[in-house]
């Protein structure tokens, strides 16, 4: 930790901030620039996080220097992190293809769905039972008769089951149906289910939070790993911005910078990303490009009676069309689409 | 609401939304324009959320005319809503400053805190006992401790207590201690937690999500009153955008924008608004002259000790002097600040 | 135009909104839905500019229908424009990379840059003399010598030339040196310079602002083609987000956005978009995998000793490798990367 | 500056470093942490800029200690600049109000509102002259003609002028009729204009951009100085976030930061800031109570007329309102509103 003081800081001053450290155990270094005076600051890691030298008046700044997050970083494992599902994994060579309505909303609607994305070579159904929507008079999912659903769809299909878990106290009923349990973006910083999916043996989907940074998602997922849960991946959903053509901005630069920093599997979602049907496969096959290990996507047999999310869902014909392509993007790149036709 | 079909698109077209609208119970007025054809669907305002027809091809835009929200609304309910707890009342005249740590780290520490407050002229005490932290191996508060800690501080001051619930599993609990239970930023899309603050008789300090829009803030205190809780008041704490030299970017345009579209009382939190206590007493001036119904800041007897958010805390003597600036100008304003000297 | 009446807005005064409406030529239809009353507005769209309705106190808001922009659009030219320039073509199949050093240095290095990104597949030559840079203290460039320079080294190799403008007295000058003449993103809307290069014959390059919205960068390029230069092409190069692990936030779902809305080429830079040359390849091969026309790179045989932007280049041997992958990924898209080996 | 070292950095490659940066006139010193070496470098402020070294691939990363600005610092003057323009002093105790129309229209509009603003106590005339929009098609201004107006209006109300410049080759014409030159947020990185006004003896209004930090907003500045003017004043107008119920998301944070940061005055401009004219009185006021030397705000004798903004002006009687409650504001927090009744 380097903390800068203010110019003009006198010598007591300089020796306070000496001592607050050494008291907590660090290791000063002082240094005399042409005009500021630094003081680095040698030490465990874990105990930063409760210095909040900021606070004193004559500091500057204060720049960490260690990342925060330990589990997570390529630092701590240097190979990929391969989570197996059934016969499927993720994180190494096989892109995967999660698809399925936004809302289960009926029997014939999950098992028409499942059957047509299983057909056009995905191996993950997704749909969600518990709806966090942002209007109380909104549509908030068929619950358990939803899990039900997703459960019977997987019996038949043979395709495995992502789904979202919103209350903690929902998480063992979810785990129980589900193959992946799906973090949503709202809930990326709600610790206290972060902690509760980290006790199940689950893997976990953890989208990233409209406004959170690299460092906050990671952290997010540093919580999980912390409490004992190693098979997480990330998913790229999109962040809030200013441009509102898209719904969201989809930052396809966190692939490669994940890649690079953690050792966790990344996914992507592109139509939460855009919000747009019409952009979804261009931005698929560009995630794929960015180094993706797989895709997650709305499809809905019928999206103009869609209960949500209509507006960003695939039809089966196009969704069929943009796993022709992607199929063939990834051959190029080396790497199987796992299932695709 | 109104649907704006692309140029070309066809008679037999045009006809299949209409026919879909009035499937709906909607009303439909066409309107030929020079390049395009318009829909007007007049109808109840609660099927609206069920229709997504952008998801139909040849539909350009939907444009929605009547606001999403309904209770929170100053249509819905033309005078101020005010809030009383005590002898206090919060939406009236009197403005209130709530102040305190950001954390109970210690009996002395919250009792010293507690006093020095109640004597420049708080009347609400804050204070985390549940904190949700971006880092697992960050402090995470006192927990019930904290609670009983508050009510003795309480108890020996006579000030009233806000303090926040992170749990759905807790609010009974906190409920219990507090006098007005407080929904943090990163919650205010946790639908569950709303739901559950919803069923309890406290008064909920609702701070805006960080990327909340004015209009989803809206609607997650329209879930709180639709659950059947009315006692509601918003907390501006600034959002996220791509200036960083201030923690967030503190938006009191809210607080003339939300006291002219809601009838519910506004709160402004300079301290995680700016994250720098010198910017503080100035930000807390510029919320009471925006039109705030009080304001919460953090102050610690002893900011650069602090286990949370030193750099953001007042000391005492900083907060005593903010609370007669505060006080002179909310007397030019007609407005009392309850509890000054 | 739709205009929406506040709730309690009297006959007199809808009276007055229809009279200023036919005053300046409007045809309206009244429409009076369950709470609101909407007015439609149908005229010619080159009016509706001057009407400010929303400044009537009874006006709760105005949706235009009509997009302000109209030479850029789709609607207006449904094939895409080809921008030929040399023996190269720029909207077609083609895929072309255009790249080399953030500024212009010296000869040896502009020279030494040129031969060896044409050697590994450019086609154009990037290279800046007139530097915009955020510090009066920075290198701003070589100005003509350094165009003299990029011609030289357009001599000598076959490249064709891109290169910034930043002061209307200028762009007689850089357009008789260069090829295709670039607006930077800071220049996207000082339209003083968008109209000097409307005057000129050579294409251009225009780069989104860092807080350009879609439409706003679609009306820079209408004050060109409005200017009667109709070779625009736009250039995705990142936002500014709250996010600053990266410089900004490349934003590709820009490409199937504009190539769905507009004819004209769409160009990406994942320098810039990124501002970290490890990235860089990951990012490249993404935007050709969303369809763009062409990537626009930032090379130097020896980054670490640039003037500028030395963390966003690529070296050499790394530049060489990305357009083998690119080459790759685009035969598999059936588009070829002209100039590739 | 400090420069961190990746883990795994070889003797032989920090030494490349230490040789790069003695080359460079640097002194070093390096510190060993438990995980990583820290590379601190002590030299001429100056040089810093040309240095690159994130580009060194086992540089993880470069942390300036200096701030890249000098003149506009509080370190290098700490008294207050004083802007005297006539009798007036901006900077000083006085607060100063100028208002306007956005555009000037015509002569009756442009002397019927200043009359009325000066007779409501506002000390400056805003109105532009040359305008820049978003659309080619809207109205870009009355050009030379308006500026003989706003010279005009002066000569009978006695008040002082403010007007933007978007062209350098017009600066000298503005520069004549004007006794501020306005910077518009649009151009706040157009460093070619910047050099130009700061060759005049004009003060200049230097707006923000939508996208500016703070530093890049003090570099401008910065610009001005470095070219020899030093009458530089700030205008805080909003900048550019998620949140589009509002224009802009008016900042007000920035005044006391930039109080504490730079010597020069900062003005407050309410109207772009909200983009509503309902809104506009509150943030005026809490301007003044964030510490604001002044404000800008449109004024409209007939807003729903006005060729543009008119959205966000207010009339001369709301005007009116609003300065009366600014001096009663003003006069608790002893300042004078400087031609206030």
């Amino acid at each position: 930790m380097i903390i800068v003081l203010k110019r003009g800081t006198s010598e007591a001053q300089v020796q306070k901030i000496n001592e607050r450290l050494n008291e907590e155990g660090f290791k000063v270094h002082l240094s005399q620039g042409v005009e500021k005076i630094i003081v680095g600051a040698i030490g465990d890691r874990s105990r930063l996080e409760a210095l909040d030298l900021e606070a004193i008046p004559w500091v500057e700044k204060v720049v960490p220097i260690l990342a925060p997050y330990k589990l997570v970083s390529r630092e701590f494992q240097s190979e990929n992190t391969i989570i197996k599902i059934g016969e499927h994994e993720i994180g190494g060579e096989e892109i995967h293809v999660m698809a399925g309505p936004c809302s289960v909303e009926s029997r014939s609607q999950i098992l028409e769905t499942a059957h047509a994305v299983k057909e056009a070579g995905a191996t993950f159904l997704r749909g969600g039972a518990f709806k966090p929507r942002t209007s109380p008079y909104a549509f908030q999912g068929l619950e358990e008769e939803g899990l039900k659903l997703l459960a019977e769809a997987r019996e038949e299909t043979g395709l495995l089951v992502v789904t979202e878990v919103v209350d903690v106290r929902d998480v063992e009923l979810v785990a129980h149906y589900t193959d992946i349990l799906q973090i949503g973006a709202r809930n990326m910083q709600n610790f206290i289910l972060l902690k509760e999916v980290a006790k199940t043996n689950r893997p976990v989907l953890l989208k990233r939070g409209p406004s959170a940074t690299l460092e906050e998602w990671m952290m997010a997922a540093e919580y999980i790993m912390d409490g004992g849960n190693y098979q997480v991946m990330f998913c790229e959903r999109g962040i809030r911005t200013f441009e509102n053509y898209t719904r969201n901005t989809l930052d396809l630069s966190m692939v490669p910078a994940l890649h690079s920093l953690s050792h966790l599997p990344v996914i992507v979602d592109p139509s939460h990303g855009t919000g747009r049907w019409n952009l979804v496969p261009s931005m698929a096959k560009a995630a794929v490009a960015a180094g993706a290990d797989g895709i997650i996507v709305e499809v809905h047999p019928n999206p103009e009676k869609a209960v949500s999310d209509g507006k960003q869902s695939l039809t089966v014909p196009n969704f069929t069309t943009m796993m022709d392509e992607l199929k063939k993007l990834a051959d190029a790149l080396g790497r199987p689409v796992k299932g695709a036709r």
